[in-house]
């Protein structure tokens, strides 16, 4: 294995998907559903393949797709950007921001990061040489620290990575803390790398994109993708919205990391984008209540459970169980209680920052949930 | 743009599909065919779709697909692969390439190419930070020139990387040729990186895999994909096999740059793997049909036309036509006659030597193939 890549082991969504496999254990870890994408888009898949749309799309979208993400980016945030020279399609998130990465920085580029981090944001950072510094998030509220995130922006700064909705806390980051975030960047001539895959999961306020604050859309990438808002993860159909400087270097990696993404998969994606606003508003409410059947469960057994304001996760300190760190925990519950969790101490820099929480996720149907929560409270 | 991708242009297969449209050319550019797959496939994708295989893969692939790529694989070269510890589905081969380059390549080792060669080869290299050397195989025949290859080894050489069809040129690589740089592997302890991506389109000879050699399981990459074999190429199903310790290095890259490959796609692909030999049989009867009317036409219209022994590309010299290079033929051959070719200098690290080639495809069906030569012959 290339030295970039030395540090890293199997992802932890992988370790533990296959753990849960091997003992029948009810999957809280990895954030895919278990219940199937809405049918209207299913069906445009199914018209999009026997209509012939099987060859090589753009190599940076189907011209249609481009089009809806402007439109609904438009909708979401009242920014205006052109499909054809700011948009461009991945093969889901994660490849965005390894194109993203891979495209617009150079070795010893300093990034800042909020731990915990989803995983992959630290190895596309280490493939492309970054020097990475990572300021960490806190319970009970995960609040940005301020004071140490602007002590840490230097000359070498070249990017700010954020994620809100935060996997795994659930955290949005305010008004405030992108308003300060931004000043810092505008002041010291940084990137804005911003992933809102959860944006259409924000239960309490309205999500913010960073880019819609003045003087920030020239300076910022934002990353999204269909999987988690239309429950079809599988699909793998990302983006990234940025100006067309920016644009012009990410699409280089991309070029060359996978070139262009399913075409009929674009097709579909084109047609969910366009789904009225009560489909979102439906997804959220199904959410909320599966939300409150997993948080009030956690709370009744014993774990201290931090709010979570977005995303389908939610965090907890486990200590009340009395085991020494988050994945001496998270072997227990699989094997003598028959959940998986996700441990979050791999998502820091330093992995003691995280041994007293794990994650756990809402994505099941409410049976999954119940069934989870019982076992818990049996065997915990 | 960061510093590794300085130098590369939007992609010529993109530049071009682009100029088709904008003028109205007849596209023998870019390889994608302008039929559709097998319905058997595009069933299969549709019954994935419907029966909820919707959510994330396995990263490293779905298991039927594993399996079937490592039957596939004994049948067709001899070679006995386990299915879950050597076979990694990716994005395309295109992703299989930056996997295996990004994973298990360090800067500064160096890689041997031929060129012409895939334009994604170089790029990647170029994020991995390799030294690249290149070996220019040359018309009429696109012989390796073993001694040069032989000399240009040293204790930095860290791979070869080969392509066999080869594209541009549809020279295949004989057994001789084979052997040889085998034993310069084995000798040197170099890995072979291999896209036979065009395994299947083997018109006079039988394909070898570099992997059935002797010594050479153990040290080579074998990439493949779905695209090219069942006229899918939008798809971007591709996969690596290689023995465990080199699978390591290159899934740990695949998990940062796209996690996994579309699911209800991958068991489409696991279904298209399995087709009686008549299906293959039956390619290879279409092609060389369409092969004959392309290759009499251009002899025709009067070009000097390489042999091409695989792929669904051939390459010609334009010089007849009293050009300067490559670049200026075919802006002319788009403009003024119509037709769309692919200028080949981009496929070497010296642009000097490719600038009397350009290629031509001819996975197009026969009435375009015969009105692009009408073209030609009357506007050439
Ligand atoms: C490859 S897992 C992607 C993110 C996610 O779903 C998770 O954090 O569980
Ligand atoms: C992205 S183009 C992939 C290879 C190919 O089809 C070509 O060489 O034209």
């Amino acid at each position: 294995v290339a030295k970039r890549l030395e540090k890293f082991k199997t992802t932890i969504f992988t370790q533990m998907s296959n753990l849960a496999i091997k003992h029948g254990a009810i999957n809280l870890g990895q954030g895919f559903p278990n219940f199937d994408g809405p049918d209207f888009v299913k069906e445009a898949a199914i018209q999009a393949i026997i209509a012939g749309n099987n060859q090589y799309a753009r190599g940076y979208g189907v011209p249609v797709l481009n089009a809806a993400i402007a439109e609904r980016f438009k909708k979401d945030s009242g920014i205006e950007v052109d499909p054809e020279k700011e948009v461009t399609i991945t093969s889901g998130c994660t490849e965005a921001i390894a194109a993203t990465i891979l495209g617009l920085i150079n070795p010893g580029d300093e990034v800042i990061l909020f731990a915990p981090f989803y995983d992959s944001y630290e190895a596309t950072l280490s493939m492309a040489g970054a020097k990475i510094k990572s300021i960490t998030l806190c319970p009970p509220d995960f609040a940005v620290p301020l004071d140490a995130l602007k002590s840490s922006v230097t000359k070498e700064t070249r990017a700010i990575l954020i994620n809100t909705p935060h996997n795994p806390t659930g955290k949005m980051l305010t008004k405030n803390e992108l308003e300060f975030i931004a000043n810092l960047c505008i002041q010291n001539d940084v990137l804005v790398f911003t992933d809102e895959v959860y944006d259409k999961l924000a239960f309490e306020a309205e999500h913010i994109s960073i880019a819609s604050i003045p003087g920030m859309r020239e300076r910022t990438v934002t990353m999204n993708s269909l999987g988690k808002t239309f429950s079809l993860t599988g699909w793998k159909i990302g983006w990234a919205i940025a100006p067309s400087h920016l644009t012009w270097g990410l699409r280089q990696a991309h070029a060359f990391l996978t070139f262009a993404t399913s075409t009929p998969m674009q097709w579909a994606a084109s047609v969910a984008l366009r789904a009225p606003e009560s489909y979102y508003e439906e997804l959220r409410r199904d959410y909320n209540a599966k939300k409150a059947i997993l948080v009030d469960g956690l709370n009744e057994v014993g774990f201290i459970v931090y709010p979570s304001s977005g995303t389908y996760f939610v965090v907890v300190d486990h200590t009340p169980f009395g085991f020494p760190d988050d994945i001496s925990f998270c072997e227990h519950l699989i094997k003598e209680v028959g959940v998986v969790a996700i441990p979050t101490s791999v998502f820091y820099l330093n992995p003691e920052d995280g041994k007293n929480l794990v994650r756990f996720t809402f994505c099941k149907d409410e049976g999954t949930l119940k069934a989870a929560v019982e076992r818990m409270k049996e065997k915990l």
